[in-house]
């Protein structure tokens, strides 16, 4: 096959446009070859398990799967009842960018409340957990926290802690989105286990697509809690994958020698970087300090369609002008520099 | 990463235990690098779509998905309404082998009929055919197919045809799981037009992964009666992959100078040599004639023991000690004539 | 059978803590006797079909059902995609007091918007109504009003008309979930069909048990664009009432001699009865001036306590002390006040 | 409302054609006037919980619904995890009747076994019973029985015995759709509990429509195993009713007195004597002996045409010409006699 795209073009729209990290693709090649059990029976996911449990704990049980979408609506079944819900902010990818899946395939029902940084509270969570014992109301069973949030902050290890705390004392339980809990882990230097496991976390969904990986997620299951029935959760959900051993070589290759640490630390340096380079520009306004590996910031209408002729972004919200810039493991201090040079260039046009 | 298996080792349990075809590999190689819109948005996937139309048609609308389940799911999905029945083997993969994937996220109801040999017939589909307008009855609608089928055995062009206008007679729809169709139409020496498009099917799951992808099927709609909902169904059934560059980028290699051909070719050449090998030998029963990858045997099962202790393979049936072996691209003729000898040295024991 | 209960003691918790109307249990009784269809094939459904035709118009098709939550999720199902999704009031009964149904048996995503008195405007519809063709949001498909509102609001004939020209313009259809839709039309005194289908309605749940039925709400599909699936839907949603003669016959009983008219009428006579008595008293605040059979008020908690001691009603908000005092066809003027002085006395001491 | 029917015309088809008993409309009748807590918390249901204790042990707990079709999938839901199969005989209403309620609203996954005389034995639930553990398949957890059976036949007392004792020692339940369950302990002459609490069965839906109720059937939680989140699952099932005080009145009138056992003894005594009647007849053949209060005939298509336009009844099997004729609580002698000379006459022509 031969290429059909500028492979040294980037841009800031999400780091799920990024390709894979050259480490990752070498450990695909390394596992290949020969024949391996399928669907997890193989030595890369026994290897992987492993892994999880040295960085997680021995109550760890990872079940990799195919994507996010598919990560969450698994992990939030697994804690549930049919008869449950699921708190989560208004924003969360679960309510806003998943195509209904966790109501069309899971029948979870919902309870978003309103959280302007992206980040829930237990006040917030105080809005929506009542009803207990009520027939009429689906139970509240579940919050789900999103880390880092689609809004570029980050929960600290303490807030986290104080909401699985609190959760667990309505008798509800935790649940993480951790698409880019690598960003939040490197933002605030803390091990993976320091935002979850310590912090009382049931239930995570750790990203790997995000953070250079071809495809990937993983499932896991951190309180007794978690079902028994995982693994036919993740088959009836069509997330049981194949040739696992390569979404587990994957995994084995992000953990090993802190590659996750490297990109996820890169990623939001570069956001840092980009922030530092825009946030004096008359007419950029950035609502939140980045956190992570995005910066949001309200511009000219006008201005953010000239510069999205350069640039692929994301226009976040037209009713205020809001864009997205994400950085990913490959974004480089020029991509960065000439960016905001563009940007700077056609705001003072 | 450092390698953990023997690359070397190769079994005779499924296809999908082989790993990837390198020149897949190298596929995935060349699209990397750079950023491409995600979702599907990217230069693959666009020209992963007019490859499908030149293969399938002009009216063939390609949707690249992660796994055959999925494949099946929406595919089955998207010709039916929410009270609709599907008609499909007693052995088929959608009822034995997906979880209850189907009925737990899509709420199918599937109406199983026997078929000894795996295959459809006008005959076999009239027995739950009808019911039609009667409201206590989940209404026929699809028939669904495997071709190849689980038993190894495949459906000529003559044969999808006549049931098409049948399915078409009785007001229903046709789908295939052509997980294995590249197999179906390596040993009938057809294109796969001949076997879909022009016999009438209305919507197939196009495999890869057991043709040597590293993950990835096509849902392939062929008929205006597939749902305008396809890009909905997908996204909320959680098959919708982020980095779809890579799935499109594994099936252009496939297609491309035909190694979809060479690797299916060589799996169904090796699984007719092996059934040349065993037929005679006295203790092994082939109750049906190879005609795809996979050669069924009833053996003693304790020689099926012994055996299994050198070579993996499944174990189809305990009841008839009837024993599945199944041949990929990476098959080589040394492992069948090894194996062949390894078995009949343990029936002689 | 002998009674265990006081039928003389009355409360005002709920329009369904009444029984049922005389009328109503007569009409049962002269359905009775003899064989007839089952499943809707008998005399008494065919001529409710007609007498709905006769007020909602000749597209009107009457589907009668067993409760509310089964005719809103019929109604709403019937006018949605896999993938669709539902916009309603952050307060509406579908969000908050049917346990989850819609979701949990229908796969609807629904996306509440906040209404303070309980009714949606074009302007919060547009709040959610966005994201058309974009795979990654559930479509916005159907806005859903209560009539009278769970707040005991009324919407006008204007206000609905120009709700569904505005979601038609979207390409979005209307739904009314109409349990006390008879308050409504009595309040305003006018027809049913000035409400529904003349204002642009598409669905109609319209109810029967809150106005003085044993049993029974009718589904009533107003548009062409309502599913011709609506017989396989309400039996997959088990609400596919066997002996259905007596459904039909309770809702002929309703409409001949306009006896949803006097009883909804009387309710709202009484509320509004209710609502002069207390307006005025030391320690009440009304937050909303009734219009229709609901009475909302704000009491001293411990008043309320002390009330509730003599008479059922419901604490609606404990947060603000506001509580919901709700008139059935059977209250009585007295009931009225003697509540009132029960009250009055409560809050002098 | 006037009378649009014959009242004392009576016919065949099924005892759900059959209008209310009396005395189940005395029962309303005395439960009315006066408001009582909705949503099952009034005396009524209290009471008929009790009666319920008294008749199938203290550990059953009762829940009444609307229908049968809601209260088996109501009972099997409660039964099963998101990932159980349910195996059922292939001529149980729950697979043929039910519009693929159990599939299309609660996920669930049936497995259909022939059963020519519709009763499940250990060794055909043998045939599906495995696979226990293996992620890829749906996990058989519930056995579900019809009793009696839609084919007209009567599990004895060890029947389900045997069975109960063969699917506990597989890890597995046992539901029993009792939907006629009255007729089959007339026939057998035994109380309810022999043949359910007594017999290890976990949960039963127990009919009262088709026994001369208006409406209602009652799910009965036998076991611990049952789930504790029965009153959830009913209220996101659509089934619970508003005015519970009606349904619940409704089986105490049918408890008391052996209403039931007046009434289904009757239905089968006239079922026997219209067997006595026509059995001998030429060109009658009856492939089954009635043990309930249905009969099954083979006959000449034409003679069943002419009936048929005397009488309402069932063309149960096209292809075999079987028709079935239904006795009801309120078939008269005369109807039996008269009906069976009608018979005799039209095969003398």
């Amino acid at each position: 096959m031969i290429s059909l795209h500028d492979s040294s073009a980037r841009g800031f729209n999400s780091d799920n446009c990024a390709g894979v990290h050259p480490e990752v693709l070498a450990a695909i090649g390394v596992a290949n070859g020969g024949h391996q059990p399928s669907y997890g029976g193989d030595v890369y996911t026994a290897r992987l398990r492993e892994m999880f449990k040295e960085r997680f704990g021995e109550r760890a049980e990872a079940y990799p799967v195919f994507n996010g979408t598919g990560a969450n609506v698994i992990g939030l079944r697994a804690l549930t009842d049919p008869w449950s819900a699921v708190i989560c902010a208004e924003t969360a990818h679960i309510h806003l960018d998943e195509g209904g899946a966790p109501e069309k395939v899971a029948g979870l029902k919902l309870l978003p409340v309103p959280a302007p940084d992206g980040k829930l509270t237990p006040e917030l969570i105080d809005r929506q957990a009542h009803g207990q014992g009520d027939e009429h109301r689906a139970q509240p069973r579940v919050v789900s926290l999103t880390q880092s949030t689609e809004l570029g902050t980050v929960y600290t290890a303490e807030e986290i802690t104080e909401i699985c705390a609190h959760a667990h004392g309505l008798g509800m339980l935790v649940h993480v989105d951790g698409t880019r809990l690598a960003n939040a882990a490197a933002a605030l230097d803390l091990p993976f286990r320091a935002l979850t496991t310590d912090a009382g976390v049931d239930m995570l969904s750790f990203g790997g697509t995000k953070n250079g990986l071809l495809y990937g997620e993983v499932v896991v299951a951190l309180s007794p809690e978690a079902a028994p029935g995982m693994p036919y959760l993740r088959k009836a959900a069509m997330q049981l994958s194949s040739k696992m051993r390569f979404v587990s070589a994957q995994f084995i290759a992000l953990l090993e020698d802190d590659l996750w640490l490297r990109s996820a630390g890169h990623a939001n340096a570069m956001a840092a970087r980009l922030y530092a380079a825009v946030r004096d520009l008359p007419g950029v306004v950035v609502p939140r300090v980045p956190q992570a590996n995005a910066v949001f910031a309200r511009l000219d209408p006008r201005v953010a369609e000239r510069l999205g002729e350069r640039y692929r972004f994301e226009m976040w919200d037209p009713a205020t002008g809001e864009v997205r810039w994400v950085c990913s493991f490959d974004t480089t201090e020029d991509d960065v520099d000439a960016f905001a040079a563009t940007l700077a260039a056609e705001l003072r046009d």
